[in-house]
């Protein structure tokens, strides 16, 4: 805290936290010393949990609001993957003692927008203090009919491979607010950071995927690494179009067709789009289940017998895959 | 990592942190991501989280296995003295770089020998590096009958106000290890000490208690600052009585009977113990529950119309509280 707006933790939970808990009843306003998750019958609860650290996974100048979206968004897109609906988030944060009261209402109102949003509340928390930087972990926790939970593994040799929204976009924003020279216009590079800012989770559609999907999980180390983890525990290789990749405007003018422009947005992180395989036959309510939710889905590959990840360029050709595979991009 | 011993996040995990996963299914290997808690028919779920940061809730040279166990017993402790049994955990850390793969092993080993003393598992979690101290957080689950959570909010005046196992050592050990001359054997320091390091939480009386205590709450920030949180969220008054506080022999050579020095053994953290509301026609059974589970109970007060904590010497007159209440000692 500085010093001319002193709150003692007590002080600063029933400020800051305790109106993000005020729906929940069973947060008990953040005065007891746990939450109660009463579950509804015949639903499993999906447990998640992800942290950020300020100068690793965001730069510590960033707009409060969004890095508590951030760290709300990145576990939510994990639900959204794994088909679960949103019920509430316990958080840990260890704030650096300059922290200002201005800075900590930025966040909570970050908190409480995607909460309104995202249906969910604020279950529990630990504030601490740390002479290092802003250090966060979220647990979310969502609910899905029982046993159908959309796993990693599952995806069999004939699945269609698809990806929600565009992809690329999240590493170009990095890049860009890295410094690198990227040549986009002013208009695009606002769009790649806020992509790379404030990701989206496919909450409704990855709901509408249980029982349609095989098998996913959100894109978050990159297309290409995240089609390795799934053909990993699901015993298949995965085959990549780069021509399929569906890219928004900004990346598109960015890549110009080129190889080595694809590969690079396919390797990119941080997209949390849902990455899943389905049988050639749910094509069809996939196309419509999509349009409900208002989600573009696009076919980028196929699921072959073997293992591993094979990409194939505009040219339908396969690429060679470096040592350690394509991550190197 | 040390540059000798590289590991990157995946193999971290594999080799580390999944062998903790392995005896629950519904965490699927740490493959996924996100696991599952299929809660039983007419169970409620209780979730908790508590973090902790080197040099502020821990030394940075404790044993590693040491470190572990605070993490999981701050919180289980508070699961303790809500009435529930445990069912798992995930767990957020980051590391920073020059973290050794023997640190990493002592880590894992405490959580293995802890997972394994209180029945539960490791269900997910994430591993990030930090440019500063190690940062830990941990979300613990468990379960009580449904509607049976024991609140902080319920204590009624006439209640009886008891506590479990010894109060103060944990105080005394921190002080010691900060150095502060206490006057101790060496035999008495690594009593203390030890207390201060590994927390024994009450499980299987915090579960006895269900149905039986008003209204309970772990020690953390001491038998003072914590009454005060029963007595405000329960809205009533409560009157400690400095001579029963139940003290371990080393304790009780510390403070000679001294009421300066009960007083600071009240107002002493980190003990979590279960303090606890229980009417006075609850005794016997109490008596024999706290047998069947062999823990001590003492008790140390009684609950009263009104607000605030009364604190009582041993010559049996109140004692005055400063400026804000007894925090200061």
């Amino acid at each position: 805290m500085t010093k001319d707006q002193p709150l003692d933790e007590f002080a600063l939970i029933a400020r800051i936290f305790a109106p993000l808990a005020a729906g929940d009843p069973n947060a008990f306003g953040l005065l007891d010393d746990a939450a109660i998750i009463a579950p509804r019958p015949g639903e499993d609860l999906v447990v998640k949990t992800d942290g950020l650290v300020a100068g690793v996974h965001f730069f510590a100048g960033d707009p409060p609001d969004a890095i508590a979206q951030k760290l709300l968004r990145v576990n939510l897109s994990d639900l959204a993957a794994k088909g679960a609906r949103p019920h509430g988030y316990v958080l840990t944060a260890a704030f650096p003692q300059d922290v200002s009261l201005a800075w900590l209402e930025g966040f909570a109102a970050g908190l409480k927008a995607d909460q309104a949003e995202f249906g969910l509340h604020l279950l529990g928390g630990d504030t601490m203090a740390t002479p290092g930087p802003l250090t966060l972990s979220l647990t979310a926790l969502g609910h899905v009919p029982q046993g159908t939970m959309i796993r990693r593994a599952g995806a069999k040799p004939g699945d269609a491979i698809y990806v929600t929204g565009t992809v690329g976009d999240a590493g170009l924003g990095l890049a860009s607010l890295k410094k690198e020279a990227l040549g986009l216009s002013e208009a695009d590079t606002v769009f790649v950071r806020e992509r790379y800012l404030r990701p989206r989770p496919r909450l409704s559609f990855g709901q509408a995927l249980r029982g349609l999907a095989h098998a996913a999980l959100d894109v978050s180390d990159g297309v290409i690494a995240d089609l390795q983890h799934l053909a990993d525990v699901s015993a298949v290789r995965a085959r990549l179009e780069l021509a399929a990749l569906p890219l928004s405007p900004a990346a598109a003018r960015w890549a110009g067709g080129g190889s080595d422009r694809l590969l690079r947005l396919a390797a990119a992180g941080d997209d949390y789009e849902i990455l899943f395989a389905a049988p050639p036959e749910a094509a069809s309510r996939l196309v419509a289940k999509a349009a409900r939710s208002a989600t573009a889905i696009a076919r980028i590959g196929t699921v072959e017998a073997g293992a591993g990840v094979e990409v194939r360029g505009p040219d339908g050709r396969a690429l060679p895959a470096g040592r350690g595979g394509y991550r190197h991009f």
